[in-house]
């Protein structure tokens, strides 16, 4: 045996493998996607806002690092170094690669600067079950508006967003708080300036987790720490912020009415706090004035928003209704998206403010969302046409036959455009040898008609249009074999002239049958 | 002055500048992708295809390294390593993931496997004028398809997607060749097998060269080698493949008349060069039955494509059409796609012969064809109404009106879905104190109407719709400032309660006029 011989039975075989946490997108995840990305537009071009897109790849210190996850800082981000040594990453966020935008090109831009963008955002953290290192967001910002009325409009925006993706009133709601009123509770309990930075971190943190652990959860978060099986020694621990035992009740207490707080003066009675609560009041009286009541955008001063670069009014989209959650628990389907005020983000380039606002939606939680809801399908419009092949020295003629049907069943208007949903034509493109796996394909691929010319048919100038829908009814009720082959289910034998004419005659009649495969 | 304060003055100011060859996208560039793609996509599903995406990041032995440019091999690809010490990289085509997203999901996958899909690609390459370092793709593949009928309907496709984008017939060619009539000169030239392949990656890439050099320049690569000044010592040298003089003369003919060559006999007259000619005449006799004449899809034995895995068939879109090159020379547009099969790529991963096909449009060149045609314009509907802001303490007013003008311009039919084009209404959010700087923001970004009402109005139950298209055409009249105040152009008071209805009167009125900004 000959070196090459041996070579030929031993090919090197690589593993096929999805990197971890990038996943494949189905057909049905795609169509879905774009049909829920279409209406999301409508309503952000509705507000004014025009398309603007960054890419996906920017220098590392354009980026900054504002991550909620600081355990890892120099995680986080996946980063490579350039040619000329420089470093590069692919962009965690569509926000902070808008800021540069903004920054880079300040003198041609027209504030206030409207624009929203669709796109694909990384993250170099541990993939796990629904948690992926790519994903993508769908965000809309106001660069270049100071007052708190652009806060009020992206809240606004949301609910409208929710509903015109078919999430009814009362099965959402958006939330919003100030870091400013978060700010002024992290000086009243002696936690402001540079040198709190990271207990800060630590307190804000305990009160995200709200939804996750509950009120008690926190208490421990806030307090002496937390241990994951509940006693201690069981599970992980996670150490607290080490507050104690009246603080944490005052800070509980500001989650839930911070005008209560205020009320026992000292430290409570600051300034970061009530000019916080003063805005979240104007957000209000806009919003209910717009006709936005609070079953719709509700003041809630337990929002935080992981995020380190907000600088005012935060906001999160949450979605009320029960789903069932891994654990087999009942829980609402929480938060969609969320956004808010930053206005240090531009103005690290710029040495001048900038204030802006800002929205992001996680797409692949909406949608999986609107599925439950089942507001979403993402099921192509009809199967595709099969025509199959008999003979394989007559493949011109089947490719006629089949671009022959695709141009009649999908003409096109005045204006260029279709004038209906696409209906497919497809010539068998595997090894034709096989008939009956032409069939299966067919059947696989949720087909309604196949096209069949075998020899006899066409030297008697025929072909035959199967009904793949009504075949299948009529094979249902035929047990025996023979019989089945006797009965040519759904077969149409028709003049090779006719061919387009009872295609559009079968889908016509499927189509008034309502009968689905 | 304290360490605080000083850090204040001096604040650390990072520079905003886009990472090389990664560029920005305007709303226009946006708009105008997304018209050519939906364009692109509707003719794909006529074929049967469906969308399939895989992820932006892959392990990068599971990509392989198939790109043209064999100088750098260590890079073409941005390459990084996972926590786990795994290389990961951004991908460079669309084409080797898809080939790992079919032997990954080979039992799941009912073949023949028609799919398509659009995505960014990225080249670790020096960016330059009109170079990037990201670009998108736009590809249709069948996997599963043995006969060259599948390249037959590839060529198709793509010659009817050239005239769904409004590319006139003779404006556009289909140009095929066969990679096995390229390895068959090859061979005859006593460049077969292994030990060849850089000389013979030379000689191909010398071929490829010829729509930019010329055949006098092809000569050259093939034998000495290129000056890039026209002379010996001027400018670069590129070495040539050395071929002697006679076998330059019959690859220079191979490439124009192969039946001529092979009826020299000899070497010549080898398997691989009649069986790639035989494919071709199989793919011509198909597209003539379908009605594609060589005007549309025409076999060229001088295409010769850059990627290494293309096992058969290869083809490339051309555009015919003049355009003034960055030299100022007058040159036809040339390619902006191409594909071919590619029968050993998804095999690499199965250990069993997987055959496959393809066709890959590059989006920006299309893009930028399509502009020069003045086939897509880009632009937004319409400027966005604005609602000014006179008083900043009745911001809640503002914020009703616009959103009652938001509403009821941007009905929704039965289905839920936009009756007609957007009309974006936006309440002014930059600083109100300027109130000339608010009519400038609406002029700028195009505005058909602004809605004004200061304290006076406000008091009397008035408002102000200003005709701001009117309102300019009146301008242009008036020379005078005092005369321009006193015209109030285009302004109507009416009452509030007449809001909508005197927004919609204007804007019918302004497209009956035809008038446009």
């Amino acid at each position: 045996m000959s070196d090459k011989k041996q070579k030929q039975k031993k090919p090197q075989k690589l593993k096929a493998r999805l990197a971890r946490g990038f996943p494949d997108r189905s057909p049905g995840d795609i169509r879905a996607t774009d049909q829920m990305m279409a209406k999301i537009r409508t309503v952000y071009e509705r507000f004014g806002f025009e398309p603007v897109e960054t890419p996906f790849v920017e220098y590392t210190d354009a980026l900054g690092k504002f991550l909620p996850d600081q355990d890892r800082p120099n995680e986080g981000v996946f980063s490579f170094q350039d040619d000329d040594e420089q470093w590069l990453s692919l962009r965690y966020d569509l926000t902070a690669p808008l800021a540069r935008h903004v920054a880079e090109n300040f003198n041609d831009i027209q504030l206030p600067y409207r624009t929203y963008r669709a796109g694909w955002v990384f993250r170099n953290e541990k993939p796990g079950p629904g948690r992926f290192r790519q994903f993508m967001q769908f965000d809309a910002d106001i660069v270049g508006a100071p007052g708190v009325q652009a806060d009020a409009e992206m809240c606004m925006m949301m609910a409208d967003t929710m509903e015109a993706l078919g999430i009814a009133r009362g099965d959402y709601v958006i939330r919003v708080n100030n870091r400013k009123v978060l700010d002024g509770v992290m000086e009243a309990i002696g936690l402001g300036g540079e040198d709190n930075a990271g207990k800060r971190l630590t307190v804000l943190r305990a009160i995200d987790k709200r939804d996750k652990f509950g009120i008690e959860g926190v208490k421990l978060l806030l307090g002496p720490g937390r241990w994951d099986g509940g006693k201690e020694g069981e599970g992980d621990f996670t150490p607290g912020a080490g507050l104690d035992h009246e603080t944490i009740n005052n800070v509980i207490l500001c989650l839930r009415d911070p005008l209560a707080v205020i009320a026992q003066g000292g430290g409570w009675a600051n300034a970061s706090i009530s000019t916080g609560l003063g805005e979240l009041n104007t957000i209000e009286e806009i919003v209910v004035a717009s006709g936005y009541g609070p079953d719709r955008i509700k003041i809630d001063p337990s929002v935080v928003r992981g995020l380190e670069y907000y600088t005012g009014p935060v906001f999160e989209a949450e979605l009320l209704f029960d789903v069932t959650n891994e654990k087999g628990q009942t829980v609402q389907f929480g938060s969609v998206g969320g956004g808010g005020r930053y206005d240090g983000l531009v103005s690290r380039f710029m040495g001048q403010p900038v204030p802006a606002t800002g929205f992001s939606i996680g797409v692949s939680r909406l949608m999986t969302a609107l599925k439950n809801l089942g507001k979403l399908s993402g099921e192509a419009a009809s199967g595709p046409i099969l025509v199959t092949i008999m003979d394989r020295d007559r493949i011109g003629d089947y490719a006629k036959m089949a671009q022959e049907l695709r141009t009649a069943l999908n003409p096109l208007g005045g204006d260029g455009q279709p004038t209906g949903p696409t209906i497919p034509v497809e010539l068998f493109q595997g090894n034709p040898k096989d008939f009956p796996k032409q069939l299966r394909y067919a059947d696989r691929r949720g087909s309604p008609i196949a096209i069949i010319q075998g020899g006899n048919e066409k030297e008697a100038g025929k072909l035959i249009v199967k009904d793949l829908i009504e075949g299948k009814r009529i094979a249902e009720t035929i047990t025996d074999n023979a019989e089945w082959r006797e009965a040519k289910a759904g077969e149409h034998l028709v003049d090779e002239a006719d061919l387009v004419i009872t295609v559009k005659r079968v889908l016509a009649e499927q189509a008034s049958d309502g009968q689905e495969i």
